[in-house]
């Protein structure tokens, strides 16, 4: 079938697309498949039950039901979430914000299609400019959403060892040049994949950065703070009006209502909204109305650090004791946990790719994710980003202690009998 | 501030952009305003009842509601939603499809992003191609689709007076003509913003045309049958492989779910569940989760023929009666109201354009869309493009009355004192 290059880019050669299909195969064969593969949070039975009693009010308060899902909200988004949403991130955090710094649009991943192309790509004067990546590995999800080829440019990061099997990441300042073919800069804080997550200086020093140089600064807060708060390390939710920061209903326990969050000058937030209007006429209204009264009372930041934060960091810090003890005598390494749902293991030395390594442990029914994905603009050969796989351990604990079993049989028998 | 390529055209010049601020400006002041511009479906209380039993059921449901929230679609849409549609179809229309034959959008609009861009715009070879809108006047939501410019050529449709004050439009097959750079055929059935309903036998015409030339015929099926089958006219749903059919919940009550569905042969099927993935990782899932049931059973066949198309026939039936009476003795024609749940109000030899109409009407708080939007790709300086307002009657009656006469007035008073 004849389609256009658009089509060849973003339909038929897009990783993410193949790799969801991937996740999805695999996911259809459900039941015997341990998925350590995906994106999605965790049923938190605590937080489960404050939506349910939400969509209960709904129904009960007259026809609030019935305009929820009959009355197209604006292109920016539903007024009174967003109304809200100002109020308690300029009272509880000192933001110097409005509604009017707010749009919504159908999840993060449409948050960024839209931002990285505004700044990114091909500019009236002839000239192209891309995305600085300042951090990588840096999530997947970027990596097609360039209308033009090759948006992102990415910097190596610096490698702390924090004993002999724990790193870290950190910017390599020293690196990081913005040049006048920079349009924005984007990191993910917490970062998927790593759980890094970028301590409140280094922010700083970034803001100053581009501030000075007047490129805008992303911040991904899909995971971050104050909601849905799956940080493990002291950080502070920081907004200037140089700073895009994206957040998101879908780590709360929201995904399938498609609820991105993007808070940001006015100007930015209202071309934001006119590219809505254009993909989607409309965001969609239910995610923001399950949370309005969450966010009214300030309940949402209570709950994401009283009952989220813990119930992941619980699981984080047994899924790193099952990779301590399953990886026992490996050459292997994990990036500290520090926020969103994921182990980043890094196995260095393998003696096959961590695509490879994928292709094994589907063949065994564990679906995780090949860390070679995650290097979107790097294009630096560095055995690193063949030696790394990304796991979720947002599932329950049989599946991620049965997963985390397997990867170390199959990386000890890669190291027994490499080809 | 320094915006890319994709950012002026899509974000800042876009026309539905800037309307829709304006609707949105308008709607803004409610209250006193007489709203009869967007595209908001009417409530029709007897359908809204199955809706809300619809999450009553999904909330009592054991987990149903949890995961009707808490878990990400597939990119291509819910699975469950996709294979009961494809049986109804199937079995009630005789349409040769399954669940591969169908993919969620985030609403109609993202669909027509989606195909637009895949089969318009710049290809391989260096060629660009078009989408041809063998009617106009066409939806306004598809003029600011196109990432390349120029996405749509169009051609004048032949006008056939039914009486002293109906018309309709009819496809000119004599000046079609699908050159090598077509890349696509799109029309809406029932036609977004006149009302019009292709006849069977034009649509097979097209359908014949389109399929002899290999390429797409893209119906826009949004007020369309089975359901919401707002069409007061005979006329069936037609599908096959070189057809795209694109439908949505949205008319038939639940616009602010976002879930556009696109119904195709299954190569092109794949292509925007990959573009969705790219776009927003997958569609929202509650409007499928609202309808799956009303689907499985083919109650939604039943409502949308018994208590929808009847709803909308006798507002518009009522809408026509009263322009009758208030443009009394004034030069005026009607679209045929058909189907859709817009009158297309053609005022020959009005002295004004129609956009200074709809500002005068504005001023005096009436809200209506002047129809020079609804010609998206014809070039030709055509009188009767800037002679035209839509008017939608699918609000209370009292709105659409008080409206109408408004309109009148002020259209009374263009011609009697022009500048």
């Amino acid at each position: 079938m004849n389609i256009s290059n658009f089509g060849r880019k973003i339909a038929v050669q897009s990783g993410i697309g193949q790799l969801m299909d991937d996740l999805g195969a695999a996911l259809a064969q459900k039941g015997d498949v341990l998925m350590l593969g995906g994106g999605n949070p965790a049923h938190v039975p605590e937080v489960e039950r404050y939506f349910r009693r939400s969509m209960e009010a709904i129904l009960a308060d007259s026809d609030r039901f019935e305009r929820t899902v009959g009355d197209y909200d604006p292109p920016g988004g539903n007024v009174e979430f967003r109304r809200v949403l100002a109020h308690l991130l300029r009272e509880q955090f000192g933001w110097d914000i409005s509604l009017a710094n707010i749009a919504l649009t159908s999840g993060s991943q449409s948050a960024f299609f839209i931002l990285f192309n505004l700044f990114g790509g091909r500019y009236e004067d002839g000239t192209v400019k891309k995305i600085l990546l300042p951090l990588t590995p840096e999530y997947v999800g970027y990596s097609d959403v360039g209308l033009t080829p090759d948006l992102f440019t990415a910097i190596r990061p610096k490698i702390e060892h924090l004993d002999q099997h724990l790193f870290k990441y950190h910017i390599d300042f020293d690196n990081l040049r913005i040049g006048d073919d920079i349009g924005a800069i984007c990191i993910s804080r917490p970062t998927n994949p790593s759980g890094n997550v970028l301590t409140d200086s280094e922010l700083e020093r970034l803001s100053d950065i581009t501030r000075a140089r007047n490129v805008p600064l992303i911040v991904d807060n899909a995971y971050g703070t104050p909601f849905p708060h799956i940080i493990y390390t002291d950080a502070d939710p920081i907004w200037d009006q140089n700073t895009i920061v994206c957040m998101s209903l879908s780590k709360l326990g929201l995904p399938a209502t498609r609820t991105g969050i993007v808070i940001a000058r006015e100007e930015v937030v209202e071309m934001v909204a006119r590219v809505n209007a254009v993909l989607s006429l409309a965001p969609v209204r239910i995610g923001a109305a399950l949370a309005t009264d969450l966010v009214r009372s300030g309940e949402i930041v209570r709950l994401s650090r009283d009952l989220i934060a813990p119930f992941y960091h619980a699981k984080a810090q047994h899924a790193l004791e099952l990779v301590t003890k399953h990886f026992d005598g490996l050459d292997y390494r994990v990036h500290r946990p520090e926020g969103a749902f994921f182990l980043w293991l890094w196995l260095p030395n393998l003696p096959i790719a961590s695509l490879e390594l994928y292709e094994r442990l589907k063949a065994r029914r564990v679906i995780v994710v090949s860390g070679h994905y995650f290097f979107p603009g790097l294009t630096d050969p560095w055995p690193h980003k063949h030696e790394c796989l990304r796991l979720s351990y947002a599932q329950n604990e049989a599946t991620v202690a049965a997963g985390i079993q397997t990867i170390a049989e199959e990386v000890r028998r890669a190291h027994a009998a490499p080809s």
